[in-house]
């Protein structure tokens, strides 16, 4: 049966200087290079050959998409960049620091924020500066699901379309599969796919830039999952 | 109306050596990475905004597509990645020195394979070493189409498609298109654009990593063609 490798992308530079990113495009950090290139070379070690790529229109994971596709031998694999793997939109939170947004707000709030399952952050309004209304990237997106903040539970059920209508159909068909994308994007993906409570996943992480493996029979009930 | 840049990729490793390299999937050598960056940055400067992005299946091709769309801000751009617009195949001179064939064969006769219209390089067999029905990436082509060596002729009709199918709609729909591909590949795509003669067309020279911008009328005329 297929297989499916999820990769978190490696080290940004907002990873490094504790800033929420969500939508904003921030690039890989010299570390996150070189973890995506770590990620290829496990692949390659594996043997894993992949019939279809995805990642987000985020320059991060598309990167990491990059070196771990190059890394590994098959650059050439068709690739999707789609919206639907972007990470969680952080709303009003976006470009804040951390630590500054747990002073403004407390730390609870912030916690809560950071933490729960389905509280929102302070949204964005589309004619905020930093809107992923304004970005060309989105030009084609029916204006109403862009979003002015998500929670996780939003992020997976904007997630869920590609799972059902690209990304099974093609594990069912004994195609395996990449996805390069982002810590709460991936995380709402391995909720689904192993049927992890809303109470439960959020204490799931995801290392940056380690592969990790899923083998699943015929009905995608998960047989193995393995990290590399 | 809309815009069509062409890239012929950096250069890479076996132009340096002076080796037929077709179909063999040689990287790009350091020079050729600075000239990927060199047009990326040339687009950024130029102001042009691309709507799609097409490569061959080759990763000289497909990171001097990368590069360019990095530089350029626009990773996101969706990517189809397609055999279609890989090199022209140079059959069993595949892999050889340029200045060895010459002797092997004679100046006249690898100066007509080189430069010839419709005369066919030496073939390469379906069992041989190099061929590319050996090669994981072409395994879902049907097999009568995975060629043994190809003259400028061949490669132009199986571009073609691509240009109806998907290149010239977009384009008459107003859409920017970028190409990253090869020396070959994109001798072909101008020869059709540009309706040069069987004559002629061996006389059309890109250099590695400059940007051709074409613009056209409503009819896809060329209105305007500039190197940057």
């Amino acid at each position: 049966m297929a297989k499916l490798v999820l990769i978190r992308h490696g080290q940004s530079e907002w990873n490094l200087s504790n800033q929420f990113t969500g939508w904003v495009d921030v690039d890989l950090s010299e570390e996150g290079v070189k973890q995506a290139k770590g990620a290829g070379a496990s692949i390659k070690k594996a043997g894993i050959e992949f019939d279809y790529a995805y990642t987000s229109v985020l320059t991060r994971a598309i990167k990491t998409l990059h070196y771990a596709l190059e890394e590994s031998g098959q650059l050439w694999v068709p690739e999707t960049k789609t919206w639907r793997l972007n990470e969680r939109h952080y709303g009003a939170l976006q470009g804040q620091n951390k630590a500054e947004a747990a002073e403004k707000w407390g730390d609870d709030q912030v916690h809560t924020w950071r933490r729960s399952y389905d509280v929102l952050p302070p949204l964005l309004d589309e004619s905020d500066e930093g809107s992923a209304a304004k970005d060309r990237r989105y030009a084609n997106l029916d204006p109403r699901l862009i979003p002015g903040g998500e929670n996780l539970k939003v992020t997976l059920e904007r997630v869920m379309p590609l799972w059902e209508d690209e990304i099974a159909p093609k594990l069912l068909d004994g195609k395996n599969v990449i996805i390069a994308a982002h810590g709460n994007s991936l995380r709402a993906l391995s909720k689904y796919i192993e049927q992890i409570s809303d109470e439960d996943i959020i204490n799931l992480e995801m290392a940056t830039g380690q592969p990790v493996v899923y083998d699943f029979d015929d009905k995608l009930n998960v047989l193995g999952k393995e990290k590399y």
